[in-house]
C-alpha cells in the first residue's frame, strides 16, 4: 500500500508552509513522481495552544482530533504535527489513531543526544517551557536545558505574536535582541523549539547553522525516515531506546 | 457551514508549496485563527502532464480525479489547482465536482485584461502552448499572445525540469538566457504560465515585478476573493462576462 503522510497543521499556517518546503527540500528526487505523498489539513481556527495552557482558555485539543479525523479517514499512514505546544496534548493525540505518530520533540531532542550536546539554550512558547516539553527529557540524557529569564521570555512571545500577526521586522529584531542577551551570558547553542522561529531567525540560522537546532527540521528529517524504513516501527524503537521517556 | 479551500497539488510539490506560502502572505490575518481553512493533497505520483499531451503519455486524469475525491470527501468547499498544464483537463474535472472550481488560466487571464495589457509573452511547458490554453483567451480579448521559438521553448523545458529535479541554479541561468533572448526582441511583460516559473524566477521577477504576471499569484488572489464572498457564484459569473470563454 502507498504511504502517505499526513500533516496536522495550522498551528500556525506559516509554519505548515515551512514545514512542507522542508520536506520538499529535503527528499532526494529526480522529478515530481518521487516526492512523498502528502495530505496537509490547516484548519487553524484552533484555540491557541498558549492561552489554554497558560491563561485556561478553550482547550485545543477536539479541534486538533477533528483535523486528525480528517487526515485518517482520507488514508494517510503516519502523522506529523509541527508545532511544539501542542505537543502538550501529544499522548492524548497517539492514543487517539491507529498510525504512526512523530513527535517533534523527540526528533529535536534525539538530534541534541545524538550530537553530544551538553547544554542548551530553548527559544520556545511560555506554554511549551512552562509545560517542561524538552527539560524532563534533556535531564535525563544529562543535557542543560536553559531557559530564558521571565523579561526575555515576554519578548520571545512578543516576537512569535509579532510573527503570527504578519510583522516579520519586528519579530526578527526582538527574537534577534533576546538571541544576543544569551549569547552574552555564553550560550552558543539554542532549540528553536517553537514551528514559527525557524522562520523568525531564518537569516541568522541559515548564517550560523552550527549554533541552532531547528526542531521542525528534525521532525522532517525523522519523516523521510519514516517513509525510506519499510518497518518503521522497528526504528522507532531504537529511538525510543535513545530518549528516555519521561 | 465553514468555507474550506482544497488544493489539488503534487503538481510538483514545489509548486504546491509556493501557492500554500501565497496563500498565507495574501491572506490579512492578525493571527492563525484568522487564515483560510485548507486541506491539500500532494500525491505527486500522478503521471507527467506534458509526457501524457506531448509524447502520447499515460493520462493523468484518473489520478488527478482520486485527489479530488480524497478532497471533496474531506468536505471542502472550493478546488485550486496549482499546475497550468493540468487545466488541459480542467473542464472534465470540474465536471466531476460539485463545488466551485477556480481555474489559474482564467486568473491570469483576467489579470490581463484587467491591466489593459496588449501584448504578452508566454513562459509555460510545452504542452500549455501546443494545448493553447493561454493563447485562445487571450485571442478573444485582442491581446496577442508571443510564444518563444522552437529552440528557446526546448530551453524552457529543460530549465522546468532541472527546477524538478532539485537543480535551482541551471533552471534558473537557463531560464534567464531565455527571458533576455525575448526581451532582446522587444518584450517587456511575461506571464509566468507554469508554478515552476515563478519559482525559477523569483529573483528578477521580484527586482522587476512590472515585468511578470505570475499566474500562481493571481489564483491565490481569485481564491481570497472567492473565501471573502458570500456569494462566490455571483462573482464568478461576472469574471466570466469578463473572459470571453473559448
Amino acid at each position: 500500500m502507498k504511504k502517505i503522510l499526513g500533516m496536522l497543521g495550522g498551528m500556525g499556517p506559516g509554519a505548515t508552509a515551512d514545514a512542507f518546503a522542508k520536506l520538499i527540500a529535503n527528499t532526494k528526487a529526480s522529478r515530481d513522481q518521487e516526492h512523498i505523498p502528502i495530505i496537509i489539513v490547516s484548519i487553524p481556527d484552533i484555540p491557541d495552544r498558549t492561552e489554554s495552557l497558560i491563561y485556561d482558555g478553550p482547550s485545543p485539543l477536539p479541534a486538533m482530533i477533528e483535523s486528525l479525523r480528517i487526515l485518517e479517514s482520507a488514508g494517510v499512514s503516519c502523522i506529523i504535527m509541527p508545532c511544539n505546544t501542542a505537543h502538550y496534548w501529544y499522548e492524548e493525540l497517539k492514543k487517539s489513531v491507529s498510525i504512526p505518530f512523530i513527535s517533534i520533540i523527540d526528533s529535536a531532542c534525539n538530534k541534541i543526544i545524538k550530537e553530544n550536546i551538553k547544554s542548551v539554550a530553548l527559544l520556545a512558547t511560555t506554554a511549551t517551557i512552562e509545560a517542561g516539553l524538552y527539560q524532563h527529557k534533556l535531564a535525563e540524557n544529562n543535557i542543560k536545558c536553559l531557559i530564558p529569564d521571565d523579561i526575555e521570555q515576554y519578548k520571545i512571545m512578543k516576537s512569535i505574536i509579532a510573527y503570527k500577526a504578519g510583522d516579520f521586522h519586528s519579530a526578527q529584531e526582538i527574537m534577534l535582541s533576546c538571541v544576543s542577551k544569551l549569547e552574552e551570558k555564553g550560550i552558543n547553542k539554542f532549540v528553536m523549539g517553537c514551528t514559527e522561529i525557524p522562520l523568525i531567525l531564518k537569516n541568522i540560522s541559515r548564517q550560523y547553522p552550527e549554533k541552532f537546532i531547528d526542531a521542525t527540521d528534525e521532525l522532517i528529517k525523522e519523516t523521510i525516515n519514516w517513509y525510506q524504513f519499510a518497518d518503521y516501527s522497528q526504528q522507532q524503537e531504537i529511538n525510543e531506546v535513545l530518549i528516555s521517556s519521561y
